[in-house]
Parts: structure tokens; C-alpha cells; sequence
């Protein structure tokens, strides 16, 4: 697999995407409201920067008020999501998704839990 | 710039890769001991995931006290970390570390402060 994203938690996406745009040169790939969030994709060579702004209650605003801002998940890019959760499956890993569903972008996504993978929450994603 | 890798932070770097390796296709592309950690760099495309255990210690054994493991930063690699450092300066980020110094792999590293960055711990790295 290749890396796709890292996803990031923030109450302000675009002041987060202007600021990585000056530090990074991450141009702004795409942006939309996607399930009560507002979401940029910054582009960073082949990957992205995912910046997620929740406006109501749903899991990114639950990591805010728990966490504060900060690194949410990762994604990997893959062409098979429901092969790569059979093979995380059979690995014996937890997967939040038991297939893949909808995701911001028109893509295609499925999360692991992060108990069974090292505290680290991955995304698959095909686009 | 391009995204190079995200660091982990685990108390189990070889159960870990072995399982990523698993899980998303990734080889390891390399090992070593630095700074007090065993450090493993798998292979993900154009990129990389740095699994971090720390044997003594240091900035990842306090954050694996207080946060658990888990994705600790995210690494952009430009051929100028002096240049970028001084981008970041300009933009008011505070960095901390205001030059940059030996990292893992033999690269040159300097990270951000994460109260400038959106909660997001940010390394340049140059190969």
C-alpha cells in the first residue's frame, strides 16, 4: 500500500490549511462539507494533509474535546478496501467498518481500531 | 515538500512492523538503535512509517507515559531544513529546534512546537 493521508483535527481548517500552505507549499487539492465537517486536502507530493473542522457533534468533535487539535488518523491507499479489512481480519485486528462505506472526496473507506493496531488509527482508502 | 513519514510511538517496534508489514504490504527499509530507541522504518510508496520504542528516557517514553502509543509526528522532507526553519519563523511558528540536527537514517531533522502547528508535531527531514 502507499500512504494517502494524515488526517487532522482542528476547530479552524482554514486558517490550519493557509498556514501549511506557507510552510509546506501544500496547495489546496480539494475541499467540500462532508458529514457536518468542513474538509480541505492539502497536497504534499503523491499524499495529502486531511484538515477536518466538525461543526456539530460526530467523532472528529468527541477527539476535539478530548484531545484537543492534532493528528487524528492515518490513511493507506488501497485498490481492494474490503480485501485489505479481510486481511486485517484474519490478522486478528478490530475493524470499526466491517466494510467500506463512504468517506469525503468520493472515496471509498474502512478504519481499523487503534486497539488492535498499536494505538494508531488507519484508514484504508481507494479512491 | 513531500510527505516522508509519520513517527510512532510503541513499546513494541518489532511486533508492531510485523504486523504492519502485514496488514498494508509494508517491508522494513530499515533499522537501527538511536538516541536511546529502537527505531524501524517501513515502507509505504514514496514514503515511510518510523516505529519509535524508546529503551530509556527521553521525548517518546514521556509520551508514551502520558498518551499511550500511537502516531506521535508527521515528517515533511525538503532539501533546505535551514530554508524551511526560516519559512516557519517568518510565519511566527515557533520551532524547536532553531537549527537543524542528526536524525535517525543519518538525516537531518528539526521539528516545530505543536502550539504553532495545530496541535500537529511537524519534522523536516532532509535524505
Amino acid at each position: 500500500m502507499e500512504f494517502d493521508h494524515i488526517g487532522v483535527a482542528t476547530a479552524d481548517a482554514t486558517g490550519l490549511a493557509a498556514l501549511f500552505a506557507e510552510l509546506f507549499d501544500a496547495p489546496v487539492a480539494h475541499e467540500e462539507e462532508f458529514d457536518g465537517m468542513s474538509v480541505v486536502f492539502l497536497e504534499l507530493g503523491s499524499g495529502y494533509f486531511e484538515l477536518l473542522e466538525p461543526h456539530e457533534g460526530g467523532a472528529i468533535s468527541r477527539y476535539l474535546d478530548e484531545n484537543g487539535p492534532g493528528i487524528h488518523h492515518v490513511a493507506l491507499r488501497t485498490d481492494d478496501v474490503t480485501g485489505a479489512l479481510e486481511t486485517a481480519r484474519g490478522a486478528g485486528v478490530e475493524c470499526i467498518d466491517e466494510d467500506p462505506r463512504p468517506g469525503a472526496w468520493g472515496h471509498e473507506v474502512a478504519f481499523l481500531h487503534p486497539k488492535s493496531t498499536g494505538g494508531v488509527l488507519v484508514e484504508f482508502v481507494e479512491h
